[in-house]
């Protein structure tokens, strides 16, 4: 029996196929959905590649189309030059016009599938959130009550200042919570459990060159994908942070759901930057804080990630793509 | 010949205090005068406490009173649960109304002391400025071209991420750069030598309990002083941080102008929120972040420190006050 029942809120994005490979793959996950949103790319193409993704490695796992753009501000550039022109690494996705086989899209809205599916199983839904969180906020916004009923909700997002690093497209902030800040807020200060996976475990967390290389030889037709997914993203880093590999983003959320105890973690309320120079920044006030924060004390606690066992993850990855862990 | 000219802008303040012990019994700091300020205490307070410490340890060098309040805010309230009901510690200051003797009160406000002091004395003078950054922006405002007259400013203040810390008084600001966080974006974005001590190195700079008693017995008048000062000061920090010690703020300023190889610094312009639920914040664009940032990329570089050699700043102090740096 799967112990996690998921929704993957994603827009893929290199990494995020990546990190849906690892939920396709892990014994330990039953995805119930994936729902697109702009952000790494259009979303048209986030859906589209979705629909490829799901029809190469979770088939008839239903895909619904979420936001356009964030909530108040409109919608940031696509990514290319991570991501490359077609969102997934520029690799060949076959016939732009074609229906894709085994993939299914479903009718409704993205927050609607999500308000849908979280009450068809109450208590029992983890949110794998990776891209900005504007489809969260506007199933929250269309049921307040689901923040109730989801068991958790684990967001890839946000930096908090480990290795004095606050952010990867501004000084201040990080990619997915600046793409719609003001969801995040909401997001955050919901009364669900949150846990954030942010730049001060996932950029401690890298996957070298060989190691990819390694998972490309072993991994099957998945690992292949993963090495040839993963050939533009690693440029980049390469060119911007002089690395010979990638950071691990959002399957650091996927590991963090699946092994909760490579993390350690550290409690207390996130506010997020709505406007001004640090739009979109996360500031949490940790719970062993003793000085009165108005702003803060009112919400509930969310776990932020701030320390990895960066082998651990690295070890857990391998194992379910190259086969210690699968069925 | 000493090493270093120095005006010290500052809101004594008990770790005002022992930094001033620190500068006047260094031999390689030859102090021109104090500069008073809000912060720790009203402006009032802070001056008379200012004139107290060169009386005692810096006798004859001036003290010229500051700013009573920040440029665009409120004056804050005292922090007499950290410095005292007299800003010292309550340690005993003799009469209130006595004048003391051997102070020199300057007739000029502290900004036109510090441009005229910096125009006497052209390249070289350090600013030493451990209270909100009020004077060093009248100045500024005075005459703009002292920033090319001053050899550096060492500010202790701020906080950039390091172990997650972003402030001490909010969950985003730390009390200096709160005290008037309009001014400290000025004095930041001025193009003089900028060099901040802020939480980051300060919080993991401890003197314990067992430090400060061994100065308190060997450091003659002025190492029972440091002693005495500090035990209500250590008392905040026992209930406040469980700690049986203090952070070492201020001093770690005088520390830096006096051993800069104790420290490892990052470059990178520094902004502060002056604004928002996060105002008072400082940060740091790093001059290897690859992305634009027009906020920043206009503003001249400063040097942030992100890491301290704890025991070698200890043992300066140290031999400082107990005798092996004395002539």
């Amino acid at each position: 029996m799967s112990q996690h029942k998921v929704i993957y809120d994603t827009d893929p994005g290199v990494d995020d196929a990546m990190a849906l490979v690892f939920q396709a793959l892990h014994p330990d996950i039953e995805l119930l959905g994936l729902t697109s949103v702009f952000g790494n790319a259009t979303i048209e193409t986030t859906t589209r590649n979705a629909l490829f993704l799901t029809s190469r490695f979770a088939p008839h796992v239903p895909v619904a189309q979420g936001a356009a753009a964030p909530l108040e501000r409109a919608a940031p550039q696509p990514l290319a030059w991570i991501h490359g022109d077609n969102g997934l690494g520029n690799v060949d996705l076959g016939s732009a016009g074609e229906p894709i086989a085994s993939a299914t899209l479903d009718a409704r809205p993205a927050h609607r599938f999500i308000v849908d599916t979280v009450r068809a199983h109450p208590g029992e839904v983890t949110l794998i959130a990776v891209g900005p969180l504007t489809n969260l906020a506007l199933a929250l916004a269309d049921d307040p009550q689901i923040a109730t009923l989801v068991k958790q909700v684990v967001i890839m997002g946000g930096a908090f200042g480990g290795d004095g690093v606050l952010g990867n497209v501004t000084p201040a902030a990080e990619a997915n919570i600046l793409g719609d800040p003001h969801a995040a807020d909401i997001v955050l200060g919901a009364a669900w459990p949150v846990a954030i996976v942010g730049l001060d475990v996932t950029q401690r967390t890298i996957m070298s060159r060989d190691y990819l290389a390694s998972i490309g030889e072993r991994g099957g037709a998945a690992g292949q994908f993963v090495w040839d997914v993963s050939r533009h993203y690693e440029a980049f880093h390469e060119q911007s942070a002089q690395l010979t590999g990638i950071y691990v983003h959002d399957s650091s959320a996927v590991a963090y759901v699946l092994a909760p105890h490579l993390y350690t973690t550290r409690s207390g309320p996130v506010r997020v930057l709505t406007e001004g120079i640090a739009v979109g920044q996360t500031i949490q006030k940790p719970s062993t804080m003793p000085v009165p924060a108005p702003d803060w004390d009112s919400r509930p606690s969310c776990e932020v990630c701030i320390g990895v066992d960066v082998q651990g993850m690295l070890a857990l990855y391998e194992a379910t793509l190259c086969g210690a862990n699968r069925h």
